[in-house]
């Protein structure tokens, strides 16, 4: 495959920047007169590829989470949304949040961005707790295979002000230094890296290194938050600058929400991608 | 069930306080002669849970990495060594380093820590990025049901030094405010509460606040690293002190690389649990 810098480049260009967070939360699948089932998840996320395809979004984003809740059921309903995904040439970015050492990180990496594995998806994020290097088995093996990593930098909730906004003793803070490491690792390429940040559409600001460093990543943003977390269109440009027009931006309940009818949930896209596209990202 | 701090509490008093890991690497798979199969999986599962039973360790941690790479199959392969678990009385710390926030985190929850869920763990391993407030969900979960979660503070590899060792708004490092949330939700608690922290057995020393901190955490301290990671039981009376009695010492490949020979699986527990014992934990 082509590598995953380039194939979301070009989706962003041709389709928009909207990514469609498939979140089969218990509450939205009733609202859409479904029960909690693995099979009713492999409805669920199918519908909503099917309308982010319809729309012109960019990717869609399955949240782990809720599919892991149903066990073994539930990972092979993701694996059917992966495939579905892959089928009809869909981006996915898997949002797992892993993060380890050494071999148990190589494991990782082997189940979400090896060719062949069921839970292959063309992107995957991993959570920094254990250092940025730690990671490097992930970011190797998704660049052999074409696909892409987004680390967490700044996340859209209050709680992890205190952490990721910790001084390092280089002197940047923490989810700085996230930022200056995925910009060092995508130095040179083009039309962009395939390793990419999370930053939060509802942080507010950046520090002031932060902004900097933020138009130097050179890598996909993944901006969630936008709608149901608070996060405003407007924010976006204020936030990342002339970087924006790397923001891949997630939206999940305000397009479930707007279903089950699939025309509904289509529109709800088209608005979206419509909103951003008027941002000039 | 009774609450996870009191079960475990109870096993490391009457056994040991060694942990075996159940780490099934395609190379540790080799090395007993078994093809990296889900089947096997389980069949590596339930061979240590067995040795771990008969060599008197407190606990197992299975790493889910290794599980994952086998997608559904493999989380399959997981359901069947944490239900055996279950079964013969031995307690499962499932090793998944999962951490998000809200309804995505309360999905994780009940995954790993609700009643009745194909997946669910005496305890699991959090990671903190997201901040220890957003593990809420798991805490009054786990608090619900009688299990127990225990959170990323240092890890023995050096990659997750600069995140652990930055500084927080509050003065305090970002590894020692995790031990100063753990201590405050295990307050009062008798014998001891429920919401541990993990502590790399290689880290050498904890910072000075660190090191005082962790006399209150009165909760379990998951101590990884020893043997293969290069950590000695030397180190760990120096590192936690008076706290030493709350640690839970995993080691993985030390012990699965006496096998597969049953008897000598079940003598690598013997020999790690009384190098314990000798240090008076």
């Amino acid at each position: 495959m082509e590598p995953f810098g380039l194939r979301l480049h070009t989706k962003m260009a041709a389709c928009s920047h909207l990514c469609v967070g498939i979140d089969p939360h218990p509450s939205i699948l009733a609202d859409w007169g479904l029960a909690d089932t693995p099979e009713n998840l492999v409805f669920f996320g199918r519908s909503l590829i099917d309308a982010a395809q319809a729309g012109g979004a960019a990717a869609v984003k399955p949240q782990s989470a809720l599919f892991e809740r149903h066990g073994s059921g539930g990972i092979g309903a993701l694996e059917k949304v992966l495939a579905y995904g892959a089928e009809v040439d869909m981006l996915t970015v898997l949002d797992v949040k892993r993060g380890d050492i050494g071999s148990t990180m190589r494991g990782y990496a082997e189940a979400y961005l090896a060719d062949g594995s069921p839970l292959a998806a063309d992107a995957v994020t991993l959570s920094p707790y254990l250092g940025f290097g730690a990671l490097r088995p992930a970011l190797e093996l998704a660049g052999r295979t074409g696909r892409g990593v987004f680390v967490l930098a700044f996340t859209s909730n209050p709680e992890g002000t205190a952490i990721q906004r910790a001084v390092t003793a280089s002197g940047l803070g923490v989810g700085e230094s996230v930022i200056r490491d995925v910009a060092e690792t995508n130095a040179g390429a083009a039309p962009m890296g395939s390793v990419g940040v999370v930053i939060g559409a509802t942080v507010g600001s950046l520090p002031p290194k932060g902004a900097q460093l933020i138009t130097q990543v050179n890598g996909p943003i993944l901006a969630p938050g936008l709608g149901a977390q608070g996060g405003q269109v407007e924010d976006l440009g204020r936030l990342f600058g002339r970087a924006r027009d790397l923001v891949l931006v997630t939206s999940a309940r305000t397009i479930a929400g707007a279903g089950p009818d699939p025309e509904r949930v289509v529109a709800a896209i088209r608005h979206s991608a419509a909103n951003l596209s008027f941002l000039g990202i």
